[in-house]
């Protein structure tokens, strides 16, 4: 039988399966609200990032309480101290939706991803839904092949991202400058959001471990 | 007399302090680097962003060993796990300046700065330098009015942002997509990093009085 402690450790990882799940859901309307120029799901996700805020404050919250209470060592205190970074990259993350959602509705009722790039800003979303659904799974399982394998779908996005800045520094790119620097902006939205992606994986790594995975900066 | 608990405390307080000028130098160099496509400054910017790592690591290795041998409480448990976030927030800081560098060397030997914006970029650099100064006397002192005042010179820093978009978008920029998407990423790289400055001294609120100051996203 486990005792209140170590059921409360892994509340604290259910939350922060529940606030990936969030961000999914986030990150998932705000490439729909972009793509097809929807201002109600744009505003939906702007208005929603504040439960995001508030669920990493509340989260951090009995994090704290628990590190003054229990005076955890070694791999629970490693899933409390993980806890509240994981939660800054998760609310981070859902930052970035926000920001997407933010650049849709400032182009509305037009779209801000023209034709010509609009392939691959889909790309970009799929692949993004497609990490943080791992993630999820990663931060419940704490699979170390699962979380070190994360970094392939993040080479994935910015091989996208690289794609994206091509097209716009073609010669025939008709779009002008602001349309340029909307997709600049879009594109490193995705790419962050993914790399704190990869970012969390790494900190279920030293979790596990205590050890730290490389980065490759 | 202090103990020496507390002395490691004090000690950690100090190495982030320590992280703080290096940024601060980082960045510095970075817009020199940028605004004189001086490679080897570029160079040099690069590679120390290792030395910010490690120094991140080896202070979270430290935050962490008191946390699992002191079982701090109140402020004391505050100052660890503040130094936890602060020298994530640093890490990034640090990022932005080792991105700038990485554009100032892609663009060598022209400079990725045309003419018409490179006053803006100098402000840039400028307010950052003035935010990062004052985040290390914040992080010292933990005075809560500072860490207020610090979202002020951010504004200073958003209105250099979005003057810097505005002449990108303007009907006579003449340097073309490539330009503008440089510009794009380097505007965005000063105003995160001073954003990262403003989230950490609503760190040093939260450590000082255990609430969160107001975020506005």
């Amino acid at each position: 039988m486990r005792d209140t402690f170590h059921d409360e450790l892994d509340a604290i990882t259910q939350t922060l399966v529940d606030m990936t799940m969030l961000v999914k859901q986030a990150t998932k309307d705000a490439t729909t609200a972009l793509l097809t120029a929807d201002l109600p799901l744009a505003e939906k996700v702007i208005a929603q990032d504040d439960l995001i805020d508030d669920m990493q404050h509340e989260l951090d919250s009995r994090t704290m309480l628990l590190l003054a209470t229990q005076q955890p060592v070694a791999s629970d205190l490693r899933v409390l101290v993980t806890s509240l970074r994981m939660s800054a990259d998760l609310e981070r993350m859902g930052d970035m939706a926000h920001h997407i959602s933010k650049l849709a509705r400032m182009r509305y009722p037009a779209t801000a991803v023209p034709p010509e790039a609009s392939l691959t800003i889909e790309e970009m979303g799929r692949v993004a839904g497609l990490i943080i659904d791992k993630l999820a799974k990663i931060i419940k399982s704490r699979d170390l092949e699962d979380s070190k394998q994360l970094a392939t779908d993040d080479d994935e996005m910015d091989k996208l991202h690289r794609k994206l800045i091509q097209s716009l520094i073609s010669k025939d790119w008709p779009h002008g400058a602001e349309s340029a620097i909307d997709l600049t902006l879009l594109g490193r939205y995705y790419e962050r959001s993914a790399d704190h992606a990869v970012s969390i994986s790494r900190r279920v790594y030293f979790l596990v471990t205590g050890k730290y995975l490389q980065e490759n900066a």
